[in-house]
């Protein structure tokens, strides 16, 4: 079979980073008898909307919605775009209009990456953020009352539903039965956000009836955040609300470091739609247009991108190409203390490919 | 003058260490000639809600409501307890009802505290952390709706008014105009909350430019928690919502690694109501009644309520006393790597008062 991936390069140094994704991935599919098919597209981005006045064209779902993945780079120039035009008309709207409602990253130490943690060597910290991708705190549902008097105020609603928080649970207990440790472990703060927490604790609850092999346990999200820090190696999935997720999934790659190089995947599990690959990182305008993007970040996303599509051998070979091209120290990009560019670290990743 | 202090251990640890930090009070009180007279109430507990069926008094307020400053040890015994009833029954009931709108924590790297970050040295790291207290995401409002069918949802509203974030900024920048390095930085998430998240930038865009003297910037709260990590050295204030300065609050002591140690106040800064000083840590029942919990967070906390009462140099006193019996690493509780019991270590401390 072959892969039809949509390439979304988007804005800054995303377009610096999917070149790189895309030799390495190249390498790997050749390696190990992939066959991949990409299609190049240039909206997400702000050229695009300088152009058209849009961040996408009005036929973009029939443009990307057959793919079998979408590879993605980063956007966002808030200097240039508002962001709840740039990334609620891209980004956001992928999560929601393609049913992403799984978003999924590792919390790894990897060889060869300064941690900001004392006293913690690679293999001690290894687990998933799996945060729930579509509704929660990023609902768009309220308003504001009395603007520009004493009396003004706004709220917005949280929004939880059977069906949301349900998949969302499914999916990350799943995965805790998939791995060694078979455990899971719930971000919540049903001690403070009385009606949404509980809830969410309800159904947790409900859904590890399903999974007694599954050992778990839950944590109010301030305390959680501090065990981020002081036990990262408690930890093997980790599940969360959209605002919990986002959060834990940006702190626990900076616990190990690798904030710059980090992956994540946007996935609709029933493959109904396309997934979204892209790193973590975003457009970096301080450093865009230089050539010193570190491109582990897309390089590793394109490897959770094949696993996703279920070639598990080809996406394993380029994470262990990354790890030795880490490990030897040589070709590393200025943010990981090296001199190397972007393109020759990408070839280094590349050469790697085993 | 004398201040009127109304004493409530609560429950677990919080009577093994409120000897101590009311033993460290006097000992500053009489060093310095403050006046201190302590009223002490078994109310907020699990030992009175066993009694009464209740967490406090009907006439609670007339009993406390005129002291001076309450001082507070912990609250809470889940296994025993629900926490709705016991938090929300007491300590969340101070916030609303005394209008404590200010939740402040120090984040310090104390001398001779193991911290799990690397590389930090005591100087480096020296903020606060100020929460709003009483709104925000902590609101009662929202419900369920077809319960038990597969369109059940949850919704809870987050509800900011203009008078509590304008007043809890306000505070945030007399703080940072008050200190040597006059930043601010303000915790937000305006790129996925859409609707609250964006009015507290205005409001903060507001503020900012009564403080002129003041510099500011703001990260969203992500990035924020990986900033704790990575650069805890960039923050002198830091202001968050009632969840956001919830979670910077417990991630910030935890990256000083003092999670154990540190003390917060809930303050009404009017003074209309009496405040609650009371350390971080809880009632934890897995160490309660061993004699082991470690005093220092209640004995901070008194020394912030000195400080509060406008007793600067007798706070500071208690401070500094801290600082030097955790530098002399002898009289130290088994959580920081010693063998002193509870009473040991408060003893130590109210020695080194000076
Ligand atoms: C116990 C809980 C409700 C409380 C809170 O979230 O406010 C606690 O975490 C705190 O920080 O004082
Ligand atoms: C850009 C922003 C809206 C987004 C989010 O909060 O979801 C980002 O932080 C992420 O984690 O993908």
């Amino acid at each position: 079979k072959q892969y039809r991936i949509a390439v979304i390069p988007g804005d800054g140094i995303g377009k610096e980073v999917m070149p790189e994704g895309l030799r390495v991935l190249e390498a790997a599919a050749k390696k190990h008898g992939v066959s991949l098919h990409f299609d190049h597209f240039d909206f997400s981005s702000w050229d695009y909307y300088e152009k058209h006045g849009q961040m996408m064209p009005d036929d973009w779902k029939e443009k990307i919605g057959k793919h079998d993945a979408i590879y993605f780079g980063a956007v966002g120039w808030p200097a240039k775009i508002p962001d709840h035009v740039s990334l609620w008309g891209s980004l956001i709207k992928f999560r929601r209009e393609f049913d992403q409602y799984v978003n999924l990253r590792p919390v790894r130490l990897m060889p060869g990456v300064p941690s900001p943690l004392a006293n913690r060597k690679p293999g001690d910290i290894d687990f998933w953020v799996v945060r729930e991708n579509t509704e929660g705190e990023y609902s768009s549902v309220g308003g504001r009352m009395f603007p520009d008097t004493d009396r003004e105020f706004v709220t917005q609603q949280t929004v939880m539903t059977r069906v949301g928080v349900d998949r969302i649970l499914k999916f990350a207990f799943e995965l805790a039965q998939s791995r060694p440790k078979k455990h899971l472990t719930s971000a919540t703060k049903s001690n403070g956000i009385s009606i949404t927490m509980p809830y969410w604790d309800e159904r947790v609850e409900a859904m590890a009836k399903k999974y007694p092999g599954v050992k778990w346990d839950k944590y109010h999200i301030d305390i959680l955040t501090a065990n981020f820090v002081l036990h990262p190696d408690w930890f093997d999935v980790v599940v969360g609300s959209n605002l919990f997720g986002d959060i834990l999934s940006d702190l626990g790659p900076a616990c190990t470091g690798t904030i710059g190089i980090a992956p994540s995947g946007n996935i609709n599990p029933e493959g109904d739609f396309p997934s979204v690959f892209e790193p973590v990182h975003g457009s970096a305008p301080d450093i865009a247009g230089q050539g010193i993007a570190n491109p582990i970040g897309a390089i590793w996303s394109g490897a959770m991108m094949l696993e996703h599509l279920g070639e598990k051998v080809a996406g394993k070979s380029i994470v262990e190409a990354i790890e030795r091209t880490l490990a030897e120290r040589t070709l590393r990009t200025k943010d990981l203390g090296g001199n190397a560019d972007t393109t020759a670290c990408g070839k280094a990743v590349a050469d790697m490919v085993d």
